[in-house]
């Protein structure tokens, strides 16, 4: 499996630690044997046929701020034409969440998919604004297109909803999909200010880049519109969502509710019609109320009731491990197409 | 597909409602058209080559007690003179849960397995007492051998942890297995003695015939054994397991524990070398702190931080939808299988 990744930041990282430490374990136990051919980041690209040397690649971006450190030879270092010099079976997608236009996610993965490249992504932006037109480009390119990591990180949210509820029809599902915003309402509750609350979690790296992609719902939007399409089979995208953020919240309606044994929470629904986030009270004793940066989701099914799956929503070894399993699962299925 | 099923009983029952309610969406989705072509329990049974009217089984049962007076035929009535002449690919079994020698579904299981049968079980005896020896008999015959509803109920907690954390190792899991002994804790929580505690229980129906079961913790630590050999991969029965029920827990221990924002619940916990099940202080705020019938477990994995999955444990119509979910299954494996 030769890999070509571009965006090389804490999931990439991350990503790259994991398959220098279980190389052996992932060849032994799910026969794959992952080398990364091509890494591109916003500064530059490092390529090697035969795969990159990833210690020496770690210490380019560390030391050098970019991959391009990692040799002195001058390789093309535009995604398209590392494509075509390369021989490669599969591009992973790890460049920042953009949702405006969802570049340059969007591009790589379309000139990815074009060239016939499997696409594990696992970056939001591409998926929130265009989720249906991209899974009919994989289709009609007759390619993978797997990302798991966009919604829960870590945490097997969107594997759980189509692997384990074989057989169930699900009706809806609520869940907490932002871990910023469940941070900051959990730190109200214990008595901060909104604006203390924001500050502890800038502090705590929980804040992304843009905490306006959190607090205002977008990213938990994001999510909610990835998993319509894909648990839901519905064709929507960020533009179908009704969406409120957390920013009208304060001290007094977090107080207000807790009296009554209740948390507002910044809650994520979906049924087969509607589409909201918006900050809601529910009740301290519903098994998606958590707290700090968790992730937690409720499935309401037809013959079998509620399910919850609560986890980590993000982190990079968390993210990173998710792509491991999207590999995993491309080499499953490629090999159950070949017999 | 034909079925054989053995018991019917609260789950036998759910089963043929959700055959007769869902026949054309299981065969438009998953291509499966199961009938159920013999059915026994403890006074006679029924058989019919071409499929039961599943009305008219029900309505046997429900006005007569038995299967037996769904038709006046006296056909062999002993569970392998009816393998003998009655074709089928898949019997399940669904006779009560006894510990003390897991009969008779072991034996039905056994005797299943050796005809050449696909086992479906939600009966946990024979797989806590025997776990190891059933593997290895089925594999021997070459049959599939599922039992999703011995652990969780409807909520798919050993498909979770065997299809959602591929490529990640499970260092160890704990949970709340019984829903039975959640509900009294959760009641003496609100300040019932866990004689009134036990005696709503009874009342709501979610005490069993035999409660000793529950309260002692043999029904966790049978679950714990299914677990630990089918996840951990290790090869151990109830006897392995320490054990320790709530009987001996009074009010002043929930409300001790309740000042400490911690709530006592039975916990049944698995690492590679140690399995226990006993009453353990938990804090307010883990995701697994769940109250009333709710099952909860928190597994443990190597790199992607700690995943839970909480769902209701039990219910006829829960337990019957896990059935359809291990047809499914064997139907994919099958087919798989002869690609």
């Amino acid at each position: 499996m030769r890999l070509i990744i571009v965006g090389f930041g804490v999931v990439g990282q991350s990503l790259a630690r994991i398959l220098l430490s279980r190389a052996s374990d992932l060849y032994t136990l799910y026969g794959i044997n992952p080398k990364i051919v091509a890494c591109l980041d916003s500064k530059g690209s490092a390529v090697s046929p035969a795969g990159l040397d990833l210690h020496r690649l770690l210490e380019a971006k560390i030391s050098k701020g970019t991959v391009a450190a990692y040799d002195k030879s001058h390789l093309q270092s535009s995604l398209t034409g590392i494509m075509e010099n390369i021989e490669a079976e599969i591009l992973i997608e790890m460049t920042p969440t953009n949702l405006d236009d969802a570049e340059p996610g969007l591009t790589n993965i379309i000139s990815g998919m074009r060239a016939g490249k499997h696409i594990i992504t696992v970056n939001k932006g591409p998926l929130a604004l265009a989720f249906p037109s991209l899974v009919e480009l994989a289709d009609y390119n007759n390619i993978r297109f797997r990302f798991s990591g966009t919604v829960g990180g870590g945490t097997p949210i969107l594997e759980f909803a189509k692997r384990c509820l074989n057989g169930e029809r699900i009706v809806s599902f609520n869940g907490i999909l932002n871990g910023t915003t469940n941070y900051i309402l959990t730190k109200m509750e214990e008595g901060l200010s909104f604006h203390d609350a924001l500050n502890d979690a800038k502090i705590k790296g929980y804040a992304e880049a843009m905490p306006l992609l959190d607090l205002e719902g977008y990213d938990a939007a994001s999510k909610l519109v990835i998993m319509a399409n894909w648990i839901m089979g519905l064709k929507v995208t960020i533009r179908d969502v009704k969406r409120e953020g957390i920013t009208g919240i304060d001290l007094v309606d977090v107080q207000k509710a807790s009296i009554k044994k209740t948390s507002i929470k910044l809650v994520a629904f979906c049924d087969n019609i509607h589409l909201e986030v918006k900050p809601t009270m529910i009740q301290k004793i519903d098994p998606i109320c958590v707290n700090g940066t968790l992730n937690a989701v409720t499935f309401r099914s037809e013959y079998s009731g509620d399910k919850t799956i609560i986890g980590r929503g993000a982190g990079g070894m968390e993210t990173a491990s998710s792509i491991i399993r999207d590999l995993i699962e491309i080499r499953e299925s490629i090999a159950k197409n070949n017999l």
